[in-house]
């Protein structure tokens, strides 16, 4: 009892300095604010460094750094990596951000599966403008490369690839993919990864690792809807946490469910389909959060090397001390979707995931696992990469400065720091899923909100994918979209 | 009540019809067992028709058929696919079947993990003598023919295999197999199947999509591990049938059990570990069963062209006409286990399939199904298939005779119809998971009978895999074996 009694008052004592520190960041960020705004702090000027602020406002590294988050959270200045902060080009954007949604979970749950299965089913269509899926155009992809490799891999190996692999994963894989992570500064090695069938495939072996059929999973808001798919499959119920289109889930409501969830599922770096990359900071009380409720976070980090700043951002496995965090990439969505080549470093859940595999698949086939692991090897990736991630933030503006000039006024858009889905929030009176079937008919396509929640929820909003080739069509589609939608309201 | 009477009656007056057709068919069954024992009938001698037989005892075709198969089930007759009945060169075989186990199920469950994973460890090993797992050796598989067509297919491919394939799976391939699936006679079409990564992963989506957790599922005994690791995964419960190493599954036994059990899943066809093929008879009451109490039969009919007799054997599948049977096939067998191809034909639970598919995977790598249905489509599998057949019958007179020379007299064995397992049982004395052990250390493998039961039995039998190239070595090793088991006693 006398140590609940001092849980508690730590507790209260805790959250006094948390609102205490809230109100001074936030009182720093207004002065900023007014800077900017009476250009005493005009577009591309550098912003004092953290350390600086923390000197010139008499406050914590932390409460000038959230001061900082909060005004990039707001567009009003931009990070840029090894440099620091400057006045945003996108403080004078035009639209603006997507609102956090207040989640009305007393409403009944429903995964719209037919709205998912219809845009599934377009998946094949080549005469359409894919802004739905979240697959990279053909074009951005090496595919010269790629097939040379896979034939010089069949005439090398002796077995052709027609024998078992180990169960964990082909050894050369495992290999490549634990040095190639450098992210993570060597806190894993090749035995602490198992290969999978794409990050989807990790995903589902996760939470079949963590949970029992009846456990509750925390996702964003919106969320992948791979992730609810899987979590009813799997006989789970998903509980969405509000989400900032910049900073990510609210740590705040997370707490508050954390000791009645069996895990978290999260696409912590250029999220899906909000494009944020979750600050260091947050990425570290979360992990700090899990670990006191020993609550095991799976941490889908399949875009984190299509960052548009200058460097890769830390997932939260970095910051993992007890195992409780899984970490799963792919090259699906970077080289190779149709390969379906994926990895999890699952922690302390390793043997539960390869069991589960041995199962569910015996192994997986081996000449794919080789031609990416020689990718890996010779540096084709890494280089593959930096144009890749050069085409797609090229694409970025594209498409933001295409959605400023063709869509309504009121029309609010995510700001992505890497990855390459777009997030629009439109006129409350649109209902995207509506919008899809009169689009389709102009072989236009797009991902209706519906599709992100298991609520009656983001009927007015959509993401695009923009890594598709920049061509005249892509732009008069998007104009003719805005048109669409302007004829709506 | 009248409705309910009158059933009960019609089952009554059905049970004594069979009991007296039952006492018939053993009565001429010991006719035609004296007249071989008093060499009135000699090896090799054709015996009467089944229609000549119907006539000469006066009795129905049923009766008759099955007198026939009760000698065949001693090994006194053998017959030839479209020829008849002969006196059994094995009914001179030195060694006897296999007992039907009386399963114990008021013993706690326990799946031998441990064993199981042990075994698995040595997939590897190249130094061993590899007869514990149900892989084809190097040397029997068309390496050359395979390396051949999957640089055709990358260099004709305009994505080189990097895009996704349509969920149920790749159309050139579901065509293939659904033409190639003469066996059916045309009972299938393409749509009617999903493509899968090998038969396992069919078998653990088929038992997905018929059950929810908590539900008892019907498998044979001896049983595939893999099923039960599957079942225990999904939180299911199996429950073993009595199993005859000629017949099957016992359908008495299993229609006592059909009134409580969720799906079965057999493996009808050169069952793994036994080698039976199930009789026609037997598979038609099989589904007749089955449709009576709408319980879905999962069918694993991954061996089925791997016959010794003259023609490929019906799957359940043929007899199906509710939709309730989940036919399974794959190449993992017979010519790339590491490509990791499968297919299943789910009846009524396609787009179950397809959507748990969708979820656990998004689709198949796109190559190897090209490559498989290139195989299929230019006639190179069926030629290669017969070169394989003729192999492993050759290698199964030869473990056969191998047992019979080394091992000791009481050694009990299987007769497999096709398919590449042999199954034995041995003195009740030894304990086939010490000796695994000990062979291990003289570089050679076994499936111990343990791995093939939930329950604390087969503790001394062990499933030897034939499909390895004979030589002097293996020959070696099957003499090393025997004397192991000699000194063990």
């Amino acid at each position: 009892m006398a140590q609940l009694n001092h849980n508690f008052n730590s507790v209260k004592k805790r959250n006094h300095a948390e609102k205490l520190k809230e109100t001074l960041y936030l009182k720093i960020a207004k002065i900023i604010e007014e800077q900017i705004q009476s250009d005493t702090l005009r577009l591309g000027d550098k912003l004092p460094s953290i350390r600086s602020a923390q000197k010139l406002y008499n406050v914590s590294i932390n409460t000038a750094k959230q001061a900082y988050l909060e005004l990039e959270s707001r567009s009003l200045i931009e990070s840029r990596p090894k440099s620091g902060y400057y006045v945003s080009k996108t403080s004078q954007r035009k639209l603006a951000l997507p609102t956090v949604a207040k989640i009305s979970s007393t409403e009944k749950e429903k995964t719209p599966e037919d709205l998912i299965d219809k845009v599934f089913g377009t998946i094949a269509k080549s005469d359409f403008t894919q802004f739905a899926l979240g697959i990279p155009g053909k074009n951005f992809l090496p595919l010269a490369k790629l097939n040379k490799s896979l034939i010089n891999t069949v005439r090398r190996r002796n077995d052709g690839g027609t024998a078992y692999e180990p169960v964990q994963g082909n050894e050369h894989l495992l290999r490549e993919v634990a040095k190639w992570s450098l992210v993570l500064e060597g806190k894993i090695t090749e035995d602490d990864l198992v290969i999978t069938s794409g990050a989807m495939n990790a995903i589902y072996n996760a939470l079949m690792a963590v949970t029992k059929p009846g456990d509750s999973v925390a996702v964003e808001s919106p969320v992948y809807f791979g992730f609810l798919q899987a979590i009813q499959l799997l006989g789970l119920k998903a509980v969405e946490i509000p989400t900032h289109p910049i900073f990510g889930v609210d740590l705040d409501a997370l707490k508050k469910v954390l000791p009645n969830i069996a895990a978290c599922c999260f696409v912590t770096n250029f999220n899906n389909p909000l494009g944020f990359q979750m600050p260091d900071e947050n990425k570290k009380e979360l992990v700090r959060l899990i670990t006191e409720y020993n609550v095991p976070l799976i941490e889908d980090d399949i875009y984190g090397n299509l960052f548009f700043g200058a460097e890769r951002p830390k997932p939260c496995k970095f910051y993992d001390e007890a195992g409780l965090v899984l970490w799963s990439g792919s090259v699906s969505k970077t080289l190779a979707p149709g390969y379906r080549v994926g990895w999890i470093a699952p922690g302390k859940f390793k043997d539960k995931i390869i069991r589960q595999k041995l199962v569910q698949t015996v192994c997986n086939p081996s000449l794919y696992s080789d031609v990416i692991a020689d990718f890996l090897e010779h540096g084709r990736y890494d280089h593959h990469l930096r144009t890749f991630r050069n085409k797609l933030y090229a694409n970025y503006l594209q498409i933001q400065r295409a959605v400023e000039a063709y869509f309504p006024d009121n029309t609010k858009i995510s700001q992505p720091k890497g990855g390459f889905m777009l997030w629009l929030e439109l006129d409350k009176r649109i209902c995207t899923e509506d919008l899809y079937d009169v689009a389709g008919n102009q072989k236009i396509n797009f991902a209706p909100g519906r599709m992100f929640s298991q609520y009656n929820q983001y009927n007015n909003c959509m993401r695009l994918n923009y890594a598709l080739e920049w061509t005249d069509r892509v732009e008069n589609d998007l104009e003719k979209l805005g048109k669409l939608i302007k004829n709506s309201i």
